[in-house]
């Protein structure tokens, strides 16, 4: 990807952090972005376009963060954590009072909430969606490996869609953090709790 | 509530279900509800005196028309449900395609996201949740009376944040409301498992 193009999406994440995907104006990204009006629709066609990429560039770069973050708690020299461990190391970076988290979780949650309103956004959304939970469902399943897919599907689509939704009230300021991460991890004990009741 | 103060709460809450907080505009308010921009200022104030009652309004229009199809689907004549079957009654509810549901579920959904930009919107938000919270907790307490009060916050919080999430994924098109439904009920299941073992 080029930089300029790069640049572009990295801009309108932070305005659509900033505004809301309503509040997104092509003047105000050209500007963040240090590039012309005509270079953004040279490279992204149309606003919808826009929002397309912003909304893969963005899950993408959730993905990067958390596996950079997941990959420096985790010294090569140390044993490596369980499955478990892994996957609320994985899903707690997503809950974390630091700014480019915060950016990402607001632009990600504008993007989302902008699909009902736009059904052109929601191809992008839904791919993000299914790829996200069949990872989730995977370290379940490492850590419960007898059982059935159906039921790690399930747990998969409650604990993703469950971290949105404390993501939501946390970054709306109606949930502290602290509060929305201890009920993060409970989730997860209740759920391989509930998988090893399958067995 | 005067007549014409509902009337204008309801147009708000249709105008916003349909494009969104930002795309709110008090003309077209106006002309939805059938009164003049005047009256609108006379009544709210400003932008964020509306916000903040449409909000109060679009909770307690769930909570009326929860109540109202639960007592619809439980004749006098019956053996009243077990608290189990309530909660998932009045949970379930929030995911129907109907309407008025639909229209309900996109305005709070609205609302609530334009609270990451708008601190004002905050205090109505957190007492609604606070509320829906206890509500959703004192049911738990009823099926399961021997558990901790804090552990059946802690569900309650769970149960009510995996409702909104999976609810905006079921607006914005990307999980059929089956699924939605099915994972919900599932939910209640594990959580309930849960505080039976906190016993």
């Amino acid at each position: 990807m080029s930089d300029r193009r790069t640049a572009i999406l990295e801009a309108a994440a932070t305005v659509i952090a900033r505004r809301g995907v309503r509040g997104l104006r092509v003047e105000e990204l050209a500007e963040e972005a240090g590039v012309s009006k005509a270079l953004i629709y040279y490279h992204f066609e149309d606003r919808t376009g826009l929002l397309r990429r912003t909304l893969a560039f963005v899950n993408n770069r959730a993905e990067r963060y958390t596996a950079e973050q997941a990959a420096a708690g985790q010294p090569a020299a140390e044993t490596p954590a369980g499955p478990l461990r892994r996957l609320e190391q994985a899903l707690l970076l997503e809950l974390q009072d630091l700014p480019h988290v915060r950016e990402n979780s607001t632009a990600w949650g504008e993007l989302r909430a902008s699909a009902v309103f736009d059904p052109e956004l929601r191809g992008e959304l839904a791919l993000a969606s299914v790829i996200w939970v069949r990872e989730v469902a995977d370290q379940l399943g490492e850590a419960r490996p007898t059982a059935p897919e159906s039921a790690l599907t399930a747990s998969a689509e409650r604990l993703t869609a469950l971290l949105e939704g404390l993501s939501a009230r946390w970054l709306s300021g109606i949930l502290p953090l602290t509060d929305a991460r201890t009920r993060m991890r409970e989730a997860i004990g209740v759920e391989v709790a509930h998988l090893a009741g399958l067995d």
